[in-house]
């Protein structure tokens, strides 16, 4: 047996997230059934993450143990050929048995995507969010500035989080245009569950003018959930990278 | 009554093409729904092109007749309204009454895209061909070339054609790769059923070596659709505008 650490790249349309569960298509049932076909075993598949339902990713990792009987080039061959058209297997590498998905992460980076226009784009549906309002840049990086650092993101966290530590950092928040789409990027070294939908919607929210930059900052403190904006929809989310 | 021209955009992956069927979703049926909701009365909608399933379009165009009742822009907005996400109204223009949306066509414009690389890209499914060959760009366009006039295109038309006259001018055909996206482009006066599906498939099978470049100015002289080579997939295939 040994540890291989797997890259994943998915279109998370039509899936209720990554995480199994019953009564939905999810992107780890799928990839788990493919695994076994092409390996002959069931394995447990050690993720570097949940995603939500509709949620992207550009580079996803998990880890399985398993004895390999053939090259790495052949068994990532034979799993892309088995698994549906939206989702690609990117790398397969073998890892340390110290290595893991999901504790050894280091920084998590997310996009968020939006498609700001007056006019829908017919072929970004679930890919973006379409959004018609304009986007005042200047006020979003002067809100983003508060949620740099060491924080507790109690404000940012959907009320069902399970988690106890609501402290995370976060080292940098950017949005930027390039025409009709508009990139925010967020780094951190973990998120809460919805934490960065929740910032986004939170930014956005003060672009539209219903919070003051400075109001961020007293948001975060508060750790009050119903203080900050509305969690934004999962359509625009990629995971875009993970550091390990 | 007057005429209008209507412009929309769509993403055809979910569509049994642009004209009604029974038993299918068609893009008209979708329209001409939204159309009479709006406007309140039933109305014929005459389009530049059908489409096949599956095909996309940057700009299609349609002419109906019918007594405006609100302002322009507040009829596009109405439609925009309730038209699913997958297909856009861009713009609507009142015309003379000696316009046609089809008769008028002086040239049309198609985009083939093909998503060349070892690794599919998840994010393209329907969108894009994913073809992971090398393609040889000079033998295309040395082959092409034989295409480019006026010419009985018998041998590049689907044997269920009911077209009498195949003669049809191509003004233009081009290929450009930016990073892993080629891009062809076909510009004509009008196009047989598949025409550019085939035309494509031909190439390809000339930058395979299928064929040689020469050889697509004997299959065009035979008028013989079983010599020219396949019939690509509709997904890469968009209807990028219309001259009118």
């Amino acid at each position: 047996m040994k540890r291989y650490l797997f890259c994943i790249s998915f279109n998370g349309f039509r899936y209720s997230g990554w995480q199994v569960q019953k009564n939905s298509i999810t992107i780890q049932k799928i990839v788990q059934d493919v695994f076994e076909s092409v390996v002959g075993v069931r394995s447990d598949v050690v993720s570097c993450s949940r995603t939500d339902s509709g949620v992207h990713a550009i580079n996803f990792y998990f880890h399985v143990d398993f004895k390999l009987r053939m090259s790495l080039n052949r068994l990532q061959f034979a799993i892309n050929n088995k698994l549906p058209k939206d989702i690609l297997l990117k790398s397969v590498v073998p890892v340390k048995d110290s290595f893991h998905a999901r504790h050894s992460v280091k920084k998590k980076e997310y996009i968020y995507k939006i498609w700001n226009s007056n006019l829908k784009n017919p072929f970004l549906n679930g890919l973006a969010l379409q959004y018609n309002r304009k986007i005042n840049f200047e006020v979003i990086l002067k809100a983003a500035k508060f949620l740099i650092g060491e924080h507790d993101f109690s404000s940012f966290c959907c009320y069902k989080s399970k988690a106890i530590d609501k402290v995370r950092t976060i080292y940098d928040i950017d949005v930027k245009r390039k025409e009709e789409m508009v990139f925010f990027k967020v780094v951190g070294n973990g998120f809460l569950y919805n934490m960065v939908r929740i910032i986004i919607g939170t930014l956005l929210e003060v672009s539209e003018g219903k919070f003051l930059a400075e109001d961020v900052k007293h948001i975060l403190q508060e750790k009050n959930r119903s203080l900050a904006g509305r969690t934004i929809s999962a359509e625009g989310l990629y995971l875009s990278d993970v550091i390990y």
